[in-house]
């Protein structure tokens, strides 16, 4: 019997770069079955307040897996973005992003001999997420940042527990306790209470600015960090940086019942329908996603299909060696 | 007559740091007499509450003007950092930090052959630095981020006018108003309001992530950067590690009545009293100083000394070419 999750497609590049991952499982022979559900753009413009139907948030409530493609939300003060939202009502408290050196994608570290390997976790749900906000004067905003200490220990354990399955050695925290005491300082106080409970790892906290310096200085010294959600926004997309953009990194939103693994990346409306987009980003995630599902097997042949064919240089036109002819989507995904 | 600044040696390695850079002033024989103030970690510890005695609050308040080395706030839940303090009591709203690429300070983008000029200007008084929070319950942790027009306005304006006293061509606005819609969108609006004003300047916006990503990747295409607080803390020292680290890293915190120049590295007590400090961060503070005073020339002649120092290979211990051996503080000092 097949494993069934839901795929939404997601806007600009998404329905070709989704193609194009759904044709590598296939040619893999993935045991997984898809039911298509209508989320995005056009739903929001459909009159859909949160992006998509009821069928589709039904459907994914009862697959309890989402694997999607870029979606972009409509500008306006009113509206929340849908990955926001999504992350919310369905509780994904982690997510979790890794990164790493690619062979074929020449960043400033990897010329420089600096192999990245690292992961971020990050509070996916709370801190101005929150999106808590008001005007006390035409003059003054005024924004509400909450931090709890469950909503802390439930991320925190899960860093944990990922470092012990991925048999990492070191997990670090990074916050602003030094100056939001008793936001980031719960945030710290919880990591510390829970540290003790996996002596396999060490865990050390450091804050954020300093982490930020150091990423790019020594980002070698670092195997694992756990952040509150803003802070970790900004830390991820820094680490992507560093392996070339957020064209190479995945992105898994980990809850108790609904988990989503997903391209974090724009959605190109330039670009989209000309066959050319990067699809690894979604790659990437939906390897992550296979490793998730306990496709062992089919994670690891396809991701080392996926380093081989960069490795050779085989690469679409926003990245790679300029004398190797880029390759469009199509060609990039039958060489994988 | 010499003008009389108020000057606060700092804890650890800031006495011999701070007589390093003097000793170089006296040798260019700057036109500047100094007050030394009481003010640091030892303040605290004889019951200052803000770590500074009344004595150094008045002769600051008269003079206008505080070179400051590094200074340790003890830790504890009741006590505010000694430089958020300052700032704040005295009204420092924009925080300038500039940061380029010094020949003899080798970092991954310098041997990459990225060249590295860029200025970071901070709201330095508002945001959650307000320390404004409570704890709900004994879980919840509730903190206030506050964003006022009058603030915003005042350090966008130092921003654009910094920019084209300095004759450049472009300045962005990084922040977070995708989900922070009126705060950081009240920042944004503000930008987009005072920009028009300043034609001469390309005034563009882009979302803090985003530009950590690009920062690490393609950081020649920005050239100034003004951010909200906390953001802009985060990318300054972003920014110190592309050149370096905090070690190269000068820092001006300007106010309409006084204005503080400060080496904002930490104060490194396992090496204090050694005579091997690094002095270049403080001293890059203090031409800045110099600029600010009106004493151009020899802020220039200090700085060229300074460029052809590092450029010799003249380095203390903390950084540089390990073939050529460390200088200690007073050589590194004597060659400049
Ligand atoms: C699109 C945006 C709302 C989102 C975020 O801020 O979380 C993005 O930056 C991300 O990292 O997934
Ligand atoms: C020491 C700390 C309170 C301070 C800050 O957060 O502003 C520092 O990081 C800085 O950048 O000057």
């Amino acid at each position: 019997m097949k494993t069934k999750i839901a795929v939404a497609n997601g806007d600009g590049i998404g329905p070709e770069i989704m193609q194009a991952v759904l044709k590598i499982f296939e040619a893999n022979d993935v045991q997984l079955e898809y039911e298509f559900v209508e989320m995005g753009k056009s739903y929001f413009d459909a009159g859909h307040s949160t992006g998509m139907t009821a069928k589709a948030k039904e459907t994914i409530e009862t697959l309890g897996l989402l694997f999607k493609g870029p979606m972009e939300t409509p500008k306006g003060k009113g509206v929340k973005s849908i990955n926001v939202t999504a992350r919310k009502v369905w509780n994904t408290y982690a997510n979790q992003r890794d990164f790493r050196t690619l062979n074929g994608v020449d960043t400033v570290f990897s010329k420089a001999g600096i192999p990245i390997n690292l992961t971020i976790i990050r509070e996916n749900i709370e801190d101005t997420y929150g999106g808590i906000e008001h005007l006390l004067t035409y003059d003054v905003a005024v924004g509400r940042r909450i931090i709890t200490r469950p909503g802390s220990e439930q991320v925190i354990r899960y860093a944990f527990e990922m470092a012990r399955r991925k048999g990492l050695k070191k997990l670090t925290c990074g916050h602003k306790a030094n100056i939001m005491k008793l936001t980031d300082g719960l945030f710290l106080e919880t990591f510390q209470k829970v540290a003790p409970e996996y002596p396999d790892i060490e865990a050390s906290d450091i804050i954020v600015d300093d982490l930020c310096m150091k990423l790019v200085t020594r980002p070698q010294t670092f195997e694992a960090i756990v952040l509150t959600n803003l802070q970790g926004d900004i830390v991820s997309d820094l680490c992507a940086g560093l392996v070339g953009g957020l064209g190479f990194a995945p992105s898994a939103n980990i809850g108790d019942n609904i988990s989503i693994f997903e391209a974090v990346h724009g959605t190109a409306p330039d670009i989209a329908g000309k066959g050319i987009a990067n699809p690894t980003a979604l790659l990437l995630s939906g390897i992550s996603m296979l490793r998730f599902l306990g496709f062992s097997k089919n994670a690891a042949d396809i991701e080392n299909a996926l380093l081989y064919t960069l490795e050779q240089g085989v690469h679409t036109g926003d990245f790679g060696d300029r004398s190797i002819p880029a390759s469009n989507t199509t060609e990039f995904t039958e060489a994988i």
